[in-house]
Order: C-alpha cells, then sequence, then structure tokens
C-alpha cells in the first residue's frame, strides 16, 4: 500500500470517540453538536427525498443551492459572486479543503499553514506531492508570529491554508492579521485556502473572510459547511466561493474525487442558507453561552484556557493538573478516570516538526449545557 | 492552477447533457435510470433524517451498511467478508476509485487500465503521479488481446483497474479472461481495483468478482454503489470490500477525501441492499427489456452494435450513417438534427494516445421503454 498513507494514524477524533463509547465518558472530544439542526431543513431534506430528484446532481451543485451560496456571501460580507461561475458545492469541507489544494498546487509547490492544524491538512498536501511550511501560533494568546510568517513565504510558496474561525484554537483572526497574511500573499503572488467552516459561530468579534480584503478577491477559495453552520455535520455538504477561473479547476477536482452530491441534501441546505439573521444569530449566541459555561467551568476548576471567540472548540492549559504528564497522557487519563473525553492539541502538529506544545487539550463545548455542566462536575470530582 | 487539471476538458456527460437541455432531446448520453428507484428505500432514507442521527457517521460507514454489504458479498458471490475491517463505505464509486488508487500506488507507479474506460480513471492516476499502461479491448467484439495485456505488465506495476460489467462498453469479462487477469495479477504480485458498480446488471451471463478467483480474496479491492443496484444515482453512496490491510488504507484515503457519509442515506442503502433476490432479478430483467428494444431498434436503422451483456450501456456502429463524420461530430449532429443525445466513445480513450476508433458511439438504455421508441423514432425520421 501507499506507504504514507498506511503510516498515517487514526485520526485522534475516531479514537477519543471511541475510548469515550468505551469509558462511558461524555464527550467533548470529536467537534459534532448534540442538538440536532432546524428541524424545517430536516423536513425539506425528507421532503425533497420523494419528488423524483434523487439521480445525480450537476457536477457543481444544484443552481438553487449555488444560488444560496452567493446571495449568503452577498448578505454577509457584501460579496458579489456570481452562482453559475464561482460556487462549486461539494461532498463537505473536508472534500472542498482537498479539491482547492488539487486545484493549485503541483508536486513540489510549498504551502504555508498556520499550526495547531486541522488533522487532515498535512496528509491532503502531503499526498499531493506538496510541502508545507507550518508556522505555530504562539500561546497563551495565540499570537501571529509576523516574522515566521513572513519567513515561510519563499519563491515556492503556492499557497497558503487559513483556517478562521480556527480549529482547534477557537482563533478569530483580527484585520490586522489579515492584513499581513493578504500583504504576504498578494507580495509572493499566491492563492489562499480559507477554511470558514465556523464562519456563524463567532462570539461578538466579527468573522471577516480574508476574501473581502483589497486584491484577495481574485485569490481566495472561501470554504463554508452545512454541517456546521446547521449543527448537522453527518450531511457533509460543503462549497467553495472562488473566482471563476478557480472555481473551474476546483469544479474538475471535484469531477475526480467524488462528482456530485446528493440532491435532496443540496435542497436543504438551500432552504437553510436563506433563513433569517435571527437564525444565525441565535445559533451563535447559544454557542457563547456554552462556550462561557465550560469556560467558567474549567476556570475555577483551576485550567487556564486561551482565547476562543469562535469554532466549537477552547484550549485548556493543563499545566496545574497534569503533574508533569503530557497532553496525550493527560487526556487519556480524563476520559478513562474522569469520564470526559478531550483531544491533545499536540495532535494538531506535524509529527515531523519540533515537539509540539505538550500543556494544551481542547475542549469541545457544542454540547448542551446540561451535559457541560455534567462534565465539569466530573472532572471537579477527578481531579 | 495546476496544469494537468485546467487542461482537462469538461466531463463529455456534462458537455452532452447540456447539449440535451439545449435542443430538448432525448438524453441517451449521461448514464442515470430516468425511473426512481424503490419507494420504500427513499421512503427509509426520510424517516431516517427524523430520529436524530444527523451528526458525523463513523469513518468507515455505519455498521448495519457495513454489515448489508458483508451479507450481499456472502449471498451473491460466497465472499466472507468481516463488517468491521473490510468494508468502507465511500461518498459514491468516483470517491471509492479515488480511494482505492490513493491507497496503493505511489508517484511513478504503473498502473493497467483497459479502454475504453471511464472518464475518471486516468485522471485519478495521473493527479496522484501514477503511470497509466493502457491496453485496448478490440471490437467489435471487445475481445481482451492477450499478448498486448501481458506486455502491459511489467516491474513498476502496482495494480490494475478492472471494470465488469464494463463502462462504456457493456462488455461482461467472462471467466477465461478473468483468469488471464488474475494470472498476472499473482505473477506481476500487484493489486485489482475492481469497478464492479453494474454487478447487479447482466443480461443472463453471470457476473464474476475477480475476488472470487484463487488468489485473488488479498489482492482486490471491490467496489459497488448504491446508486446503481438501487436506481438513485444521485445519493452518492459507495462501498469498498478489500482486505483488512488494504481497507484500512483506503479509510485513511477516504479520511483525507471526504471523511464520512450522510447516515440516512446509509441506512437506506443498508436496508435495500436486503431486498429479496426477486428485486435484483426484476432490476436487471427490466433493463435487459430495455437493452433488447434498444438493441433491436438500432439494428432496423441499420446500425451494428456490439456485445452489451451489462451496464447500462450499448455501443453502436456508426459507419453506415456517418457518412466520413466522426464519433464526435456524428454525435452531436445527432443530438441537434435527431433530438438524440448519445455519448462519442472515443471520449473514453486517453487524449496522449493512439487515435481511438472514431466509429463507435455510446447509447443508454435505463430509460423508459417509451422513451426508448421515442428516440428510436427520432433518430428513424432524422438518417
Ligand atoms: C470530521 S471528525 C472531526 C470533527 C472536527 O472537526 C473536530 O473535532 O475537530
Ligand atoms: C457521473 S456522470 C456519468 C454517469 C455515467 O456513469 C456515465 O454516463 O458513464
Amino acid at each position: 500500500p501507499n506507504q504514507y498513507l498506511a503510516s498515517l494514524p487514526t485520526t485522534i477524533f475516531t479514537i477519543m470517540s471511541q475510548l469515550a463509547v468505551k469509558h462511558g465518558a461524555i464527550n467533548l472530544g470529536q467537534g459534532f453538536p448534540d442538538t440536532e439542526g432546524p428541524q424545517d431543513i430536516i423536513q425539506v431534506a425528507a421532503d425533497a427525498l420523494r419528488d423524483g430528484r434523487n439521480q445525480y446532481a450537476p457536477l457543481t451543485g444544484l443552481p438553487e443551492l449555488r444560488e444560496a451560496v452567493a446571495a449568503s456571501n452577498r448578505r454577509f460580507y457584501g460579496l458579489e459572486v456570481d452562482p453559475a461561475t464561482e460556487v462549486v458545492v461539494t461532498s463537505g469541507a473536508t472534500e472542498a479543503l482537498a479539491a482547492c489544494l488539487m486545484a493549485v498546487v503541483e508536486p513540489g509547490d510549498e504551502v504555508v499553514v498556520i499550526e495547531p492544524l486541522y488533522d487532515t491538512y498535512l496528509p491532503a498536501l502531503k499526498l499531493l506531492g506538496a510541502v508545507p511550511r507550518c508556522v505555530r501560533l504562539a500561546p497563551p494568546h495565540w499570537s501571529v508570529p509576523e516574522a515566521e510568517l513572513r519567513a515561510a513565504f519563499g519563491p515556492k510558496t503556492k499557497a497558503i491554508m487559513l483556517n478562521s474561525p480556527m480549529n482547534p484554537s477557537g482563533k478569530v483572526f483580527v484585520r490586522e492579521e489579515l492584513e499581513l497574511i493578504a500583504d504576504l500573499v498578494r507580495e509572493h503572488d499566491v492563492y489562499a485556502i480559507c477554511d470558514e467552516v465556523y464562519e456563524h459561530l463567532t462570539f461578538h468579534v466579527k468573522h471577516i473572510p480574508l476574501m473581502t480584503l483589497p486584491g484577495m478577491r481574485e485569490r481566495c477559495m472561501r470554504i463554508g459547511s452545512a454541517g456546521k453552520s446547521f449543527s448537522l455535520t453527518g450531511w457533509k455538504v460543503g462549497y467553495v466561493t472562488a473566482p471563476a477561473a478557480l472555481a473551474s479547476v476546483v469544479a474538475k477536482a471535484h469531477q475526480v474525487l467524488v462528482f456530485a452530491t446528493a440532491p435532496n441534501l443540496q435542497r436543504a441546505v438551500a432552504y437553510g442558507l436563506n433563513k433569517d439573521d435571527g437564525y444565525y444569530e441565535g445559533l451563535s449566541a447559544q454557542m457563547e453561552t456554552q462556550r462561557d459555561l465550560l469556560r467558567d467551568g474549567l476556570h475555577r476548576l483551576g485550567f487556564e484556557t486561551l482565547p476562543a471567540d469562535g469554532s466549537y472548540f477552547i484550549v485548556a492549559d493543563i499545566s496545574r493538573h497534569a503533574a508533569g504528564r503530557g497532553d496525550v497522557e493527560f487526556a487519556r487519563w480524563l476520559v478513562e478516570h474522569a469520564g470526559v473525553a478531550t483531544i491533545p492539541v499536540s495532535a494538531f502538529y506535524d509529527p515531523q516538526g519540533d515537539a509540539p506544545p505538550q500543556n494544551l487539550i481542547r475542549f469541545a463545548f457544542c454540547k448542551k449545557p446540561e451535559i457541560l455542566r455534567e462534565a465539569l462536575k466530573r472532572l471537579e470530582k477527578a481531579l
């Protein structure tokens, strides 16, 4: 078999979810909500199965979904997008990431990525023969190290992958940071793959797509996710917004990788995207309440937490409690002895790189308040 | 953008489907049924949306679907398969093909493919840095050229891709041909990626999975498709059966490409796979009736047809009618002037290879009898 793929460990999300089941633990590891998305969206998906549109959707997605994606770009960010040529629907954001990478890189190209990073970025890159240039955000504020970021760009750079709001850190990049990135992208004449799946999950800060910055419209591939925006992570419906010249190549990649996405789910997502602002505000308000609940509880237990202005996640410093144990060991101990599953943050660093921080674990707060409270109780008891 | 991807033409299926719409033509081009799959399967998919299982499915698929795939392997082919470790559910057979290729090839490896071939095979291969070794079936009987097939295998060969029942030819490989292939696979110690999406669509010939031949169990990745088996091509649910050591690597590829597939569709497909033999017999009988109707009609119009014992497709020789025009030109003429869309078979050959046959077009017969009759009438009028 392919050496590199065979050597990849099973994703940490699956491992921790399995341990959670085994130990009857509360799963604050893998990021999925325990409250199902809006019932009316689900109803549209069910109804849409029954009117004879179960054959192949068009390669780039159903027109109604591409239009809804374009409308959403306009409504939230003032981006004017042609639904016919600048939107590609994918089977989730993971496929979107792979397709966007395929669309721009050739073997030997370098791609700048920011650690800690989502666990398919590096394998996707490496399988395409591209070379990652990793830049690490600095705890405890997840600050962007400007000199290192600059140094990561060079003549071989083809693209940067930017995840904001960011998994696992919960960081939302601010305008100043985005301007630095945009400068580098322009200066080095490269592309940006913008993973914005948590775009509607920010807490009293504004999500700014890199694509809205000067000169970025033609260089960005912006990825959204119905799973995250509608708390239906199993549906695996994603969408890429990109200038037509790039979108057409992303579509070619999608043609080879999957070809099309289930029409009934696409129709339901189109319906969902058109929901009024109240829906989106409610979603982020609810998530923020849950973040606050978890964060405050962790503070009471003596954990310091890192800034988490968006996403499903908050990272805690375990130094006080770990008694010298690393994050992997501590996370294993927690799932076994406290009955709470988390994810060790070292799993989000290039295994080929320098030793990652060993003092951080990630908690998912996309869970019901009573579940979060119970998890905190269990932690208190165990610690 | 990536040069190779950018240079890929839009898939011929999309082009001909668009021309069909433009000219109000009957679409015997892109292969999708115009009769929706069983209503009870669709109902299961709709019901399954409503009981709170809309978050991520497990990476390799829901247990109930993996068990149904294993049971289907046993029932139809006597293959004993461990549902826990030897089945991977994918977002359709296209993704399955990409994942299987990723699982076994490294850049520079050679892969034997048989022309005419399905249009993602070559791009998928080439994007992974693998090198195709194409062997052409010989019209008018789609016979396997033994010497050429032998010559295509060598020290760099890593795998063969075998599509039986075959698209676009409609050929079903017989035991003797499969034995030759199995011999070569064993002799050269390589893998076989077996695209068997039309496994249940054969007409009075038996589909024999290569995997059932001696020594093949450990070397084959066998791909099935709910879209084709249940006439629901839009759902994009596929499944790979492979020995555990390979299946685990296919799963890693799936993790990077898509990660998981919609749970409600998986549950409906699990239900569908367990349908009794009558369902499968009815499906192939209906398709055979349609093949006969189309084939006999084409004969009456003076087209010779090539053997088509399986799949949705039959290939016709256009020499008598084309008056020197090539297949591409003739297919365009047909969609415009006869109002019938087909696919020129030259589209199924490596564009980098020798000139393909120019005298063949593919008709899809997965359409209602009245539609096929109307198409034949239109052809008669135009010719
Ligand atoms: C695709 S499983 C992982 C879900 C997720 O985004 C996370 O937990 O980080
Ligand atoms: C994925 S669109 C093509 C459908 C098909 O298999 C064909 O027409 O050959």
